[in-house]
C-alpha cells in the first residue's frame, strides 16, 4: 500500500490550510476556542450543559457539536440556553476535519462570541491527527475509564493543553486511581493543566468557569 | 479527494481477503472467536479477566490484545492466567485490521484452543469497518457512558451480535437508563443479543460463561 503515506499527507496538508484560515479569521474576532476531545461518554456534552448554564448569561458561547450520527448533543445544548449551535453530524466519519468546521462556521453567526466550543466525535484516537483552527485542545476523560488511558492514547493527551478529569463524584467505585491517572498524563505532557470536575455534584466546576474565564479575557486582550 | 473511495475500498478489499483466510484456518481448527469492540474503557480487559479465571480451566482461551500504545492489557490477561497472549500495538492506528491479526496468529500455537478472542483497540468507530475473520464481533458498553451510544454509533451496533452492558453495578450513579439502551440498541439491531454484567460485583457474569461455552460447544459441532 505505497500510496497510503502520500495520500494521507496529502488530505493533512489540505486539512491544515483550511486550519490556518479558520484560526486566522477566529483571531480576527479575538474568539477563544477549545476543541473537545475525549472517549464515547466521558461527559463532554454534560460538562457544556453546566458551562452553557453558568456563564452563558456573561459569556457568548457557540457550539459546534459533531457525531458519527444524530444531533442529540446538539439538541441537549439548545434546550441547556446554547443561541449558537451547530451541529455536524460526520455520517460514519471517526473525527471532524477543517473543511467540516469551515462549513458549519460560514451558519454561525459569530459577531459577538467569546468562546467556540467544537465538541468532536467521540473517539480517543482519529481526532488527534486533525487540526480544527482551534486554540487548543482539551482532552475529557471520566474516572470510569481507567486511569491508563493517557499511556494508552498518547498522541491525544500529547497535542491537548488541558485535560479535565470528570465524574470524579464516581471516585472509589472502580480501581481508578485519580493519583495516577495525573501521573500518567504528565509523563505523556508534563505542561498539561489538570482539572477535575463533577457534573454531578458541582464539585471542580467553579474553577473550570474561572478558568476558562480567563482564557476569554486573555485572547480579547491579544492585539 | 476523487481518490478516497477507490482507495478506501482497495484497503477493504485486501482486509476482506486475509479475513477469509483467516475465518477458513479457524473453522478448520473449529475454533470461536469473537472480535471485541468498545468506548476506551468499558472494561473489556476486565471482562477477559474474569473471563480467563473463570472458565480458563476447562477450555482453551488465546488473546490478540490490540492496542495503539502500551502492552499494558495483555499484561493483565497473562497475569490472570491466559497462557497465549500476543499484543498488537498498532502505534497509532484506530483499529485492527486483518493483516495485523494474521501475522499475530502466525505466532499463536492454536493447536488446542477453543477460544480466540480478538481485543481490538478502544474505538466505537473505525473497528467496526474492518473484519478481521471472527466468527462475530461483540460489542461491550458500560453503564456509564450514556444510553444513546447505540444510536450514536449505529454501526458497531449494527455489526455487532451481542451487546454487553457492563458495570451494571454502577446503575443509579448517573441518569443511564438500562431499558433505555436495550430499546436503543434493539432499535439499530432488533437481533442482538444483550448480557448485563458487572466485573466488580460479578453480577451477570455466569450467564455470560454459560453463553459463551455454548458458543464454543456448538462451534466443535459443526463439520
Amino acid at each position: 500500500m505505497a500510496e497510503k503515506v502520500p495520500f494521507e499527507q496529502k488530505v493533512l496538508s489540505e486539512n491544515d490550510r483550511i486550519a490556518a484560515e479558520i484560526r486566522g479569521a477566529l483571531n480576527q474576532r479575538k474568539i477563544f476556542s477549545f476543541n473537545m476531545v475525549s472517549s464515547p461518554g466521558s461527559g463532554k456534552t454534560s460538562l457544556l450543559e453546566k458551562t452553557i448554564s453558568a456563564i452563558g448569561s456573561q459569556v457568548n458561547i457557540a457550539v459546534i457539536a459533531g457525531d458519527v450520527q444524530t444531533e442529540n448533543d446538539a439538541q441537549r445544548l439548545l434546550r441547556a440556553g446554547c443561541k449558537l449551535v451547530r451541529p455536524i453530524v460526520t455520517g460514519g466519519a471517526c473525527h471532524l476535519d477543517a473543511n467540516m468546521v469551515s462549513r458549519a462556521l460560514k451558519e454561525l453567526e459569530l459577531e459577538n462570541t467569546d468562546l467556540l466550543v467544537i465538541e468532536n466525535v467521540g473517539n480517543l484516537v482519529c481526532p488527534s491527527s486533525y487540526d480544527l483552527g482551534e486554540d487548543m485542545k482539551i482532552v475529557v476523560m471520566s474516572t470510569t475509564e481507567g486511569d491508563d488511558k493517557p499511556l494508552k492514547y498518547p498522541a491525544m493527551f500529547r497535542r491537548s493543553s488541558v485535560m479535565v478529569v470528570n465524574k470524579i463524584d464516581l471516585l472509589g467505585t472502580s480501581d481508578f486511581d485519580l493519583e495516577m491517572v495525573k501521573a500518567n498524563a504528565l509523563k505523556v505532557n508534563g505542561t498539561l493543566t489538570i482539572i477535575e470536575t463533577s457534573c454531578r455534584t458541582g464539585a471542580g466546576l467553579d474553577q473550570w468557569y474561572a478558568w476558562l474565564q480567563e482564557q476569554i479575557a486573555h485572547k480579547k486582550q491579544k492585539s
